[in-house]
């Protein structure tokens, strides 16, 4: 199964969530368990001698494949969440959406100085919530931090926001 | 390592979310790379001969297991969201909460009659969520639907909310 085959199984629908939005539905690609074990297996062979110890994901869509990378690597998993989810002591950072302001926060003892991180999200528009991401895991002092997406959507530059000497890889370019 | 292993290092939040509320915390266990791989392996042993052919899980803590689970089956992976998340035709399921209605949607294409369905979400308390997805999940007439969480809350009696002859596992039971 090739890469050509997975970007002609991502189901796209225009004006979601709002009109003007051509919306990437990569659903149609996690349901097929073909399709599901190829984005897996990619996954893996990109990152399997990094010596990644812990993959973050960040919620909700990017809870879906990083558990499923984080086994893989005998690495652990830990998630980033959306403010009041998670119940013990946070880090957070805030940044600017198209209409004010989002934060996002992640627990403070999930990440230690000795951790090798890949940071994933299912797809890469902007870039802004990834960017806030970045930084906020790096608060905690990683020693390296990887950036995965599923899907980059080119045509809006997000990789720009991140310094070139920042890891950034997506499976799938549209 | 052992099951007791992962009950004492499942976190506990008093009053969390609210006053009177003892939470469990399962990112103690997700983060440690040896009790994900437990928890991975024991939802694996325990499903890997009933023909799964669909795992699907419940936004958002329910994103994080079950598509570890639909990887290792060789199955494929579906989400449950809040309403507003999926953008193709939904089907939908309301239920009642302690304050007011809930409701959780699922793309119509997602399940078929030739699916065997294990529906996964990370906690069983009152069952609430669960009992509607059960019901979400069968208007699309799969051959089976089974039912799995990671931990069990006993006395809550949520377990009594599905009929006898649903198949409900849960890994822990606290």
């Amino acid at each position: 199964m090739t890469k050509e085959y997975l970007i002609k199984n991502v189901r796209t629908v225009p004006d979601f969530p709002i009109k003007g939005i051509l919306f990437y539905d990569e659903t149609t690609l996690f349901k097929q368990p073909e399709a599901l074990k190829v984005l897996a297996d990619t996954l893996y062979e990109t990152y399997k001698d990094k010596g990644i110890t812990k993959v973050v994901g960040i919620e909700s869509r990017g809870f879906i494949m990083a558990p499923v990378l984080a086994t893989r690597l005998g690495a652990g998993f830990v998630p980033i969440r959306k403010p009041g989810k998670l119940p013990a002591e946070t880090i957070e950072a805030t940044y600017d959406k198209e209409y004010g302001k989002d934060t996002i926060q992640m627990h403070k003892d999930a990440i230690s100085e000795d951790d090798v991180v890949l940071l994933h999200d299912d797809i890469l528009a902007t870039g802004g919530t990834m960017k806030a991401a970045y930084e906020l895991v790096n608060k905690l002092h990683p020693k390296k931090v990887y950036v995965n997406f599923i899907i980059e959507l080119k045509r809006l530059n997000g990789r720009e926001v991140f310094d070139k000497d920042i890891e950034v890889e997506s499976i799938l370019s549209l």
